[in-house]
């Protein structure tokens, strides 16, 4: 089994990104999996283009995607990615689309293929604070998970994908102000490998877990 | 041109619902249009009767449904709904749904068809703080929007339509602990009368508007 | 009896000032008492002067003085001032002392003598969400309760006095991003009416009432 | 030099309390100075007395009690205790006392005689995110500060006092919904170790630190 993960570079006023520094930390095996490491840049156009190469070149059973959504509490893992771009700030190459979609014969959105419920009990059976999230938001995360089901739905269909969302690393909440939430570099990497055995495993669970659900 | 605007009875532990409250409080006619008031149950089978059934009696131009976000801190015009069901509580038949869909043929998603950017930008110069929102939830405000947007993409192809979340009414808010943000009843009535103002105008904006979008 | 109610000018990138914006709104009379306003800057060295001057020129029987706390979800009476200047920005006049104390002859803090839980509870009891805070900050805010309290304590011991912080207006949280917590202007000034008809009324209340207790 | 630093035992619905936790895997030593290690129970009547008996048999230069703080997000280093007890839960011993005096003869309050500043500044400075604040609450967290500065105040005019809360653990957080800021125990291990170099250094810093400052 093989695993590609990716991290992006850092992108606004930060100077590290939480994303790739720890992906970069992850064991090189995880249970049976090949784990195979990736950056990709901050940038709509470009992160489009690494990873549908990457899944050519690197034939994974599963794409796994990280980014930094800062502010939040806790490690969220991605339930559905949005056929929209409506960038905030410009990304990396200086672009900011608004109102866009991304891919035009692209499904409204996209359900992730991985067991989020199982990856959630799994990391938090360890102790880390997990939840699933149901937006990942309109940036470049959301592109890029909704690049990866768009290919799993379009070309790869045997691939699983996914995306999971991480907070601001302490280093960077302690320049901000206010102070926003923060976790640990290892804690970090260790929810990641946590999730990665979830998926290996196929660890399944059905029950209801935290999160926001008005 | 009529517009079915609907808006739910309370439900958890509190004994008022903003959205029918404010719902009730709208003029009869705003701009040129007939505006028709419901209140729906919050349930996950009855609220979706009831939907299709005002459409069916009523015919209208548009339907506009108004929930509850309590903790949010503005008005949310809501993007997208999606087929999914994960019920953090039971509903008020006592149902409680999880990781189920709402329509087996239905897409994972459905984008509003309405002019939220235009009708987050009338609301604001209006000077009542309103953003759009990403996530409905997964409870019966998710559940009736990706209902109401079903029909429209199965049956009634001429209906606009969409959702509205609404903060806590202050008497709501008074009574919890910690205190939660809120608004007044009035204001969420005039926030939600020049929602569709901006629906009758067709106001259309193309400009960022504020929101969470990582 | 006689209550001169203070509230700031507008002060940081905002136009206006909840505070003033409500005490100006205020009857003229509350219950038995006679209500005199007056507009304070948002200055360490004018409003210390400006509160003195008043209470020398009116002879009040309560002081109140009314200030904004951007970002808190509610009416927020203050039970303590400290004898400390920490100023995150600069004043009106440019002026940002750090770590400096307000009197060298005062108290390390004061208490105010109104009765805080009672006013608490009759904002409350009329569905307006309100509780107490055990920090003023240490801008000008805290620097005005401490001068109001300190003169009580060294000159005028017949006197009560205390501090409102009070909520964004909606038209300031609907320019800011994120947007903030906020509260209309004629919820904060009935808030205020209630504060000082349950001063006036001196109405006591020694239950627990909602607020940070770490 | 000797310095005594103190931590909770766990209270409310918590089995751990990461201020304990947190200090008893102090070093024994830190720079020059001698680390005694002291458990103190979360109640208001009996930590009291253990503060006192601890002073008495321990002679330290420096007391530093640790506590924790549900919600915040960093460390934050207590500026000032004020006289009074508010709790809004039962104590340890199933104490809540309303509106009361912690000492009838100690002042409104006071201010910690620790360099806080300088000590924010070298947590910082080693990534980890700290500020100031200027409320310890109303429970037995403000209690214990209040006290050690009482002694200081009445009796032990050479010792230094002061207290510093911690946010939840990881393992606290993930079972809570919504699910809230936390910290790893070796995070603020490492911080608590550099807060006390801080004072061993008698570290000053003038500049502003990024706090709660209405």
């Amino acid at each position: 089994m093989k695993i590609l993960v990716t991290g992006f570079d850092p992108f606004d006023k930060d100077i590290v990104n939480p994303a790739y520094e720890a992906v970069k930390k992850l064991p090189n095996r995880i249970k049976d999996a090949e784990i195979i490491k990736l950056e990709i840049p901050t940038s709509f156009e470009r992160s489009k283009i690494a990873i549908e190469e990457a899944i050519d070149k690197y034939s994974p059973d599963v794409v796994l995607s990280i980014g930094q959504a800062g502010g939040r509490n806790d490690i969220t893992i991605e339930k559905v990615a949005i056929n929209l771009i409506e960038a905030r700030i410009k990304d990396n190459d200086g672009s900011q689309p608004l109102d866009t979609t991304i891919r035009e014969d692209g499904e409204t959105a996209y359900f992730t293929n991985l067991p989020i419920k199982g990856m959630v009990s799994h990391i938090k059976e360890n102790n880390i604070p997990a939840t699933i999230s149901y937006t990942a938001g309109t940036f470049v995360c959301n592109s890029v998970m909704y690049n990866i089901l768009y290919l799993i739905n379009k070309k790869y269909n045997n691939i699983k994908g996914g995306f999971i969302h991480v907070p601001f690393l302490p280093e960077q909440a302690a320049i901000k102000n206010p102070i926003p939430s923060s976790m640990s570099l290892d804690m970090i990497c260790k929810s990641i490998e946590l999730a990665i055995e979830a998926i290996v495993l196929n660890k399944q669970d059905n029950k209801l877990v935290s999160g926001e659900t008005h």
